[in-house]
């Protein structure tokens, strides 16, 4: 059931937990069964294997290694595909910003309640390097959540630790209708 | 040859052709093969049929509608595949950003001289409304291109004109080392 959980390293349900949400290939014990099954969503569906993965994630090689939901932290793996290179060869700035966009959009969305819903209102990013085809390294936060907005950053780096562009948004947080 | 020419409906290769640089379906014939094979570069050589797509275009679905390099505007189809859509089915919007930047992008390539390239620097989306997969419209134009630097802007549209998203970028252009 739990087939997407192999790569998550630690996984912050609980206050007590936080000091696991770090990077490391041991912590995977960490992971409680029991806590996906008490949230639900998408995200939370996909993270526990109950749904596939969304088509774009699916698209962008999306692969969870950390997340730290209590404190709108999460990492996320990418393989940044020949299919999305221009024609210097290096990947389109805007398959980028698909990376970032879906690294701090799930680290909000997994803070959501049921039939909330989180559209990014604006997406600014900055490109300080080119990023050659391979795997890629995002990590994103929740910066600050106020009632039906959110503020989000993040970071997207290859392989070695080079920073190759930065991002922030905007979402807007909707609410089920009652 | 020109085998990426039959959706081109103007190209403003003269000051007297800019007037043609507007949407039509008849406006064909004014474009000449001779213009063509007078300009080189990556896009050029794209839009002539001297070579194949660049990937990143050819995963969006690229497809020219027309082009005014002189005035640096360029409108494009896109083909917004189910690939890219997020949870609520829509297109996830750093598809839209990828889609915005293959589209001001171009339209400031079209202007450079051999050997010089333009990669974006930053890059800012506002999403107004939610895509839903199909064939969506871009319009982008080069807004500023001073020595060193280019401020562009464009706007994405579905079929029906609904206005999805607008961007606007800054590109640095780079010149061959002598």
């Amino acid at each position: 059931m739990l087939n997407h959980l192999a790569s998550i390293v630690a996984f912050a349900d609980t206050a007590t937990a936080w000091p696991l949400a770090v990077r490391g290939a041991c912590e995977a014990d960490a992971v409680s069964e029991s806590a996906l099954i008490r949230r639900s969503g998408w995200f939370w569906d996909f993270i526990a294997g109950r749904k596939p993965a969304p088509a774009a994630a699916a698209t962008l090689g999306w692969e969870l290694s950390w997340i730290a939901p209590e404190r709108g932290e999460i990492e996320v793996f990418f393989d940044a595909s020949e299919k999305f290179v221009n024609p210097m060869g290096n990947i389109q700035g805007g398959f980028l910003a698909a990376m970032l966009d879906d690294t701090f959009g799930p680290a909000l969305v997994a803070t959501l309640g049921d039939g909330e819903s989180a559209p990014t209102l604006e997406l600014k990013v900055n490109f300080l390097r080119p990023a050659a085809p391979g795997r890629l390294v995002c990590t994103g936060r929740v910066v600050h959540r106020g009632g039906s907005i959110a503020f989000l950053a993040g970071e997207l780096r290859n392989e070695t630790g080079d920073l190759l562009a930065t991002a922030t948004a905007t979402a807007r947080i909707i609410r089920p209708t009652k």
